[in-house]
């Protein structure tokens, strides 16, 4: 959801299939129904009969919160009380959904230092830790440091350890209406698989 | 919150304070410091001079919901998120201000049949269930049942058991930011102790 | 894992399974892996290779919770945090091995007056309560009250509404290790499907 | 709790009063009622009598864990559950009476480096957190890392970060009962006040 990504649909798509793909979360044929939706286009591309027919929506967004219509805001919420799942990555958390969600600021710390995060797992049996083994390495993260002005979780799945000395509620889930949703801290991950290190199981 | 209140504000002050030092919960010289907001006021009564020196906000509104400002709304929403404690009663679910804490729907089944509620403490280490005993008998109440479409609650306290088949989450704690939100289905209670009949403990 | 079970494994297995298959949540084809284990039997017939084998085991019992072995328990205890799931009927409630996860007395109010029970869905977003609509009536249940004394379940699913002015949370889970555990108060529907009315969703 | 530790006993609680009142938590004044009970003392000190008289109980251990009587163990149990608060300190994570009251293995990885911990507060608007402001530095610590085996807490206050890439849930609370209980990792802030250095608020 930022106007810096249009016309690039296809790679961004192309690449966050990689990256589901890559690390052995989904057999590469599965995200055959994909698609994008981006601020500058009409409805920011999420209309009524998108959103009837998503399942689940993976939310990024920037510096440009403050663009993203109310309306469509709604249209969203809406559709997760319903039951569509939502997936907000990194700087997402100040995203006009997720804190419409929460019902609180959602603040937290943070420094560009391009400095190494260790995520833990701290929630080995949950179904999003399936495989990851003990923690991740991310070489280069931004830091995203506690604390973070959001509800208690349903579920704390992962905490990141930074190089410069902060942790954070990297993976998170929660449930609103009869929808599920997952924060994720690291969306670097996601995007550039290749940057990570697994630890051994 | 109800223009209804309106002009009746020093009777009502007078009824809460009877109702909480009546429950025994508070001492009579204790709420001295209680004052009312309403609708009508300017500013509905809730300057941010009035918020800064509120230590705990006790909200009722029923019909006039979307009267209330926005502006009010997110004042108020800022002082929770700050420390400022929230008490919501009955028909105070529907209020702008907790539908913006929960993120959530906070639809419910209600019916007018002046039925009798037996309101069931279901967490007695909790201080708010202090001294109440098994349950509190409510004879003539509004139903209001489950599903409550609100998120896990931090503390469910009471769930009452209605004459007509119903059963409610009728006592529940949130924690927002640094504030603490307590919503309780029962107002009479507070405002007519007389009705109501206590458990032995 | 009771002994006047004793010689009636195989009638009870199918049962239990019929239980399962008529309420939709099945397919009739797919527990031809289920097998019983009772009290009688060596090592209650869980033995560790038996357990090993074991993806969900389901315990009832009665008035001989301490003719369990504690080894056996420790057994299952052990399997459970490995990753079993582990499913408590009604008065299982008071069994070694749900007291040893809980950590709490478990002590709840009975009475046995054959009353009907009004099965409240409070999360209908969760896999187990799917499909059952707002509620099911259980025409003949033996009452199980609050206060249930165990810890704040992961997910609240169903809360009973008793004829004779009780309510309980009927339907929970936990989690526990890598191990998942839904304590059920109502057995019968599940052995009894006929005694049951279904709301229409 | 530990054989070490007798005929030290005055020692050992003028050290821990000292630790409550250096960091200001309590006036000086107010711990007269302390006193200590330790492993080699009749049923360890912890008789029917004193735990009656016995608001909030610290426990500590660490090799001698099995030394401990069970018929003591399931004493204190019953007061927690009645009421009586548990303040269990670092290697207390593998007392019986913590893992009675947890239903899990309480295992963690551990590494003894006397490395640096970074205690942040997760939760601050928790009361323990109060005053503490963003985080406090424990200068030698002994590392004890997730994953810990533990249920979901109710509040998770402190998260610490290690020096050698590892996370903790280093302070979190459970209620069991009518009992509170708190787990700290860290027990030499309060012992050695003196080598921790408060962030500024």
């Amino acid at each position: 959801m930022n106007s810096a990504m249009n016309g690039r649909k296809r790679e961004f798509s192309r690449s966050i299939r990689k990256g589901f793909t890559d690390t052995g979360k989904l057999p590469s044929g599965s995200w055959t129904d994909a698609q994008t939706a981006t601020l500058d286009e009409p409805e920011h591309g999420l209309t009524q009969e998108v959103l009837d027919n998503t399942d689940v929506l993976i939310w990024w967004g920037h510096v440009a919160h403050q663009e993203v219509s109310d309306e469509i805001v709604n249209r969203v919420h809406q559709r997760v009380l319903q039951g569509m799942g939502l997936v907000v990555l990194h700087s997402g958390h100040m995203s006009k959904i997720f804190m419409k969600l929460m019902g609180t600021s959602c603040d937290l710390k943070w420094r560009e230092a391009g400095e190494k995060e260790r995520l833990w797992v701290m929630d080995p049996s949950h179904p999003i830790a399936e495989g990851i083994g003990e923690y991740i390495d991310l070489e280069q993260e931004e830091m995203y440091g506690a604390h973070f002005d959001v509800p208690a979780p349903e579920s704390l799945i992962f905490v990141g350890w930074f190089e410069g000395g902060n942790v954070f509620p990297s993976g998170s889930t929660y449930r609103r209406g009869n929808g599920k949703i997952f924060i994720s801290n690291p969306v670097m991950n996601l995007i550039q698989p290749i940057t990570t290190k697994k630890s051994k199981e």
